[in-house]
């Protein structure tokens, strides 16, 4: 038996883009060819991008995809494929094609279907039933789909036991901080207790909220790494299996053959046949790629820089605008936007009032000059005196408060649009997480724009995200001043965010036990949190919802993120504290 | 054996309100036993509110619903209560339970959870397994939540053919046009089929973006509806069920009893011991509430001013700010709150520009004359010259477009933020559901607000209901130069919305096909439109998705409304073209 050489292509799909998604298939096809590969291997859903929502109502748009399938099988000769599409049968799956031939040899099912966090397979899909193995050669090889992985009685289970080697699984997993991690150890579980080699190919890019990092895996049958792909990048990943290795490990090892035994393992089997069959004869192996990991906040650079990019060009814009306060959200976000799309393509403005420090001032044309980037000064002020002046009369005898702020903040919102729709450039929202949570942030003012890069980032990760870009470039981009002053925004004198806010690394701990952990207040205080700061904070949270429903859009990168990944009602009275 | 006398809570439960629902539930209670019913029963989920989304990820909130009827329980004796609402045993269920002699007597577990269209019950909740009948004293009674009332094979079926002679089905069924009918003939259809009287009763007000319609049905063996409770608001209805003729009926039906021979149901049956198990001795049976139905028109105005007021008061507001512009969408929404909250809590702001016209003004004023509200006038155009000037030096060589349009509507934006920050009031918005389709709104501009009364209402509609608020106050609240005058966003010197789009009969039907029911380019075209008006149609809807993920939420009222029902991609390329 020669080993069989597979190929991973860790694959940028675009949702809908079906005719995009389809060459760009065919393509790598060719390349894996090129390098001898036997078998090739898509993500899930790779025909119609993940995730499709609701154009999986239409018709049509499923019809689309699977004309798309047997184009590509029609297309597909001297190598095996694995490709993510939806099946329509009585109803339609999420599906694996194995083209073979230039056929499609047989349709795997998925059989887990995720309907928690930001997945909502059940109201799409129809659970598969049955697992499935192929045979290619002397080889055998279960399918499985993403969730169909986590369960240790999942398919991979009695694929293994009814003889599959290697268990290829290929996915859409959306990013979030150390999940490359997680989704480690578990693989390593499944390949030590099946004994097998496990194959696990990922999407890569961003869709609106999501980021789908790659970082796929080849894991032997003894659950260690031998080969990773690129992280947040496409990739064509070619190892060599070596099969027989498996073969040794199961004959020597008392548990995998008790096991066996005891089985009665429930799959189907498909043997490809025709065209070949036979794995090919190749004189120099591929050396396995290294197995370097990223730190965490490298992953959240390159989630951040991934998912800007991609949402910005999937979108069909190429240029963006940020509104720039010398702060140091608004700072790192163009930072992040000058790494994703070129500083050509990125340009700020800076919009001072009466309220406007010099020092803002001075460090906004610091960091738009250390960029490169273009920057307009639009002063707001006689805008804003304009207003003061037309409501006058109504506000009569009334005193000043958070009213003449928010006025400010969407003066500001409006002349970004202004710009955003005479030039044609997509503004880019600079609120983090934790202004998000506690509502700190002013609707159609801060919050006014098309993607908001920072959205689930905490603050306190702000900064050392904004540190840690300084460190990699080795020179202050954002000047140090940003990362050292005082957080305020500027919208009435001497204002500083801890008048209104706890201190930011009591205000993200107290967040973080809230909203991603689902703490009550016992809990919380527990952690040794003063009692009014989390009731404050906790009310501060749930009365906010209004505005986060009304956001745009943002990255994903905590394990719960505000959007899809957290569903809570407008229309609310319970009190968590 | 006595009549079963059931008391049909049509409750307006508030999500998360855990205290307030278990006190209204408890005075509920008393009034049904003042009236001398054997058996009340509650809307599903009725202790939580419908649907209280991720709340149901807190524990504490779990454990707190279970405590609510804990505390129900040890307080209702006399009478057989049944009451929606979470169980949690090794997961967490939407549950149903049965009260009786100050006990929880059985809880029965919903087995069919609806995933689909604003529903995620698969997102929260273990289905249940078992059907279960009660027996009190010689009636058996089938317990159903809500969708297991849909399907021929659901519990009923089981429940009937095990004895049961009445089906109750607690239901938080949101309301679209024209369900109540549908309902009432399904009701029929199991009526029927399982020879058993039907007690259905639903949930009452809003919760964000669905109103609950109550519109609770009793249906007898023949499927005939002998009592009807109340549409859109709270009501106790109270029906004499006869229990004999389900007798004589499954005596005599050889269908039934040769059905009933072949069945093997298995059902858990309780049997309900202490306490009164006889149902009581009346002498005055109650008269069956007469059966009117209402118009279309008639049920989407109840839900719309059912929807308004309940978002506007749950959400802890007493006053709303409408933009009034002498148009239908803005008259027709000022007439709505006026009818929801009474005209002492609306008020309006007419913000006049360049581009009014004297009609608009005068339309504006004999609105607010006629609903009797007051209304401001805040003209803005100083503000707009400002903002001009402002941009002059950016925009210098480059034309007004629709640049300069955004900018008015987003001014007229911040003027009613700021009356609503300064007055805590709630500004509602204004827009129909043909604009939204299609994007025909500004951004953080006329979409700016907490509520969107008529979004779901395609504008043909928005005339048809403004007709009938006319009608019936038979008087023009609505002044009748505001129906006839063609429609203009009066942003630029004589802009029509036809220049824009199409005629608003043939975009209406154009949206209804392509939104609602999914066709595709060539089902529309059969339908006689122009191909190209088609095409354009289609790629309006499918490029303004970004602008209404950030729309505040609305009243759902057609089967497919924006928002949780439709969940598309922003970054999306499929052509559905």
């Amino acid at each position: 038996m020669h080993s069989l050489r597979i190929a991973m292509a860790q694959m940028n799909a675009t949702v809908g883009d079906l005719d995009g998604n389809y060459k760009k298939i065919v393509r790598l096809v060719e390349d894996a060819k090129d390098r001898r590969s036997d078998l090739i291997v898509f993500p899930e859903l790779a025909i119609t991008g993940y995730p499709p929502e609701d154009l999986l109502l239409k018709p049509q748009f499923i019809d689309g995809n699977i004309g798309c399938i047997e184009k590509i099988a029609a297309k597909v000769g001297g190598i095996t494929a694995i490709i993510g599409f939806v099946d329509k049968k009585e109803d339609i799956f999420n599906a694996a094609a194995v083209i073979h031939n230039r056929k499609i040899a047989t349709v795997y099912h998925k059989m887990f279907l995720p309907n928690y966090g930001v997945f909502d397979e059940e109201r799409y899909f129809r659970s598969g039933t049955t697992p499935v193995n192929i045979v290619l050669g002397e080889i055998i090889i279960g399918l499985g789909i993403c969730e169909d992985i986590w369960y240790p009685d999942g398919p991979a289970r009695v694929q293994s036991l009814a003889g599959a080697q290697v268990i290829v699984n290929i996915n859409a997993s959306p990013y979030h901080m150390g999940k490359a991690h997680l989704r480690e150890e578990i693989l390593a579980t499944r390949a030590t207790d099946n004994c097998a080699i496990i194959v696990y190919n990922n999407l890569v890019g961003g869709q609106d909220e999501l980021v789908f990092d790659g970082h796929g895996m080849v894991l032997n049958e003894e659950g260690e790494v031998i080969a990773r792909g690129k992280a947040f990048c496409e990739d064509l990943l070619i190892t060599d299996l070596d099969i027989e290795a498996v073969f040794r490990k199961r004959l020597h090892d008392p548990r995998w053959r008790k096991e066996k035994e005891a089985a009665e393992a429930r799959v189907e089997e498909i043997v490809l046949s025709g065209g070949k069959t036979k794995t090919k004869r190749r004189t120099k192996p591929v050396t396995p790629r290294g197995t370097t990991q990223l730190s965490l906040i490298e992953e959240v650079y390159l989630a951040l820089t991934t998912g800007t990019k991609d949402y910005v060009l999937k979108n069909g814009f190429r240029h963006v605008l940020i509104g720039l306060s010398g702060g140091i959200d608004s700072s790192l976000v163009a930072a992040i936007a000058v790494a994703a799309l070129g500083k050509e393509h990125v340009s700020g403005v800076f919009m001072p009032s009466q309220y406007t420090s010099k020092e803002s001032e001075e460090d906004a044309m610091a960091l738009a000059d250390n960029l490169g980037i273009e920057i307009y000064t639009i002063p707001m002020e006689e805008i804003f005196k304009s207003y003061l002046r037309t409501l006058d009369r109504v506000f009569t005898g009334l005193k000043p408060n958070v009213t003449e702020e928010n006025i400010q903040a969407r003066i500001r919102g409006n002349i970004l649009m202004a710009l955003s729709n005479k030039f044609g450039w997509l503004v880019l929202t600079t609120g983090n997480k934790s202004e998000m949570s506690v509502g700190y942030a002013t609707l159609y003012g801060d919050m006014a724009g098309g993607f908001a890069v920072i959205k689930d980032l905490p603050k306190t990760m702000v900064y050392n995200l904004a540190e840690h870009i300084n460190n990699v470039q080795n020179t202050e981009l954002i000047p140090s001043r940003v990362l050292t002053k005082e957080p305020s925004a500027e919208l009435k004198p001497d204002q500083r965010d801890r008048d209104t806010l706890p201190p930011y690394d009591v205000l993200d701990q107290i967040l973080k036990a809230y909203i991603e952990e689902d703490m009550d207040l016992p809990g919380i205080l527990a952690k040794g949190f003063e009692r009014e700061i989390v009731i404050k904070v906790i009310k501060m949270v749930d009365a906010s919802e209004y505005k986060r429903r009304q956001a745009p859009p943002g990255i994903k990168i905590t394990p719960r993120a505000f959007g899809k990944d957290r569903r809570m009602p407008i229309t609310n009275r319970y009190e968590s504290y």
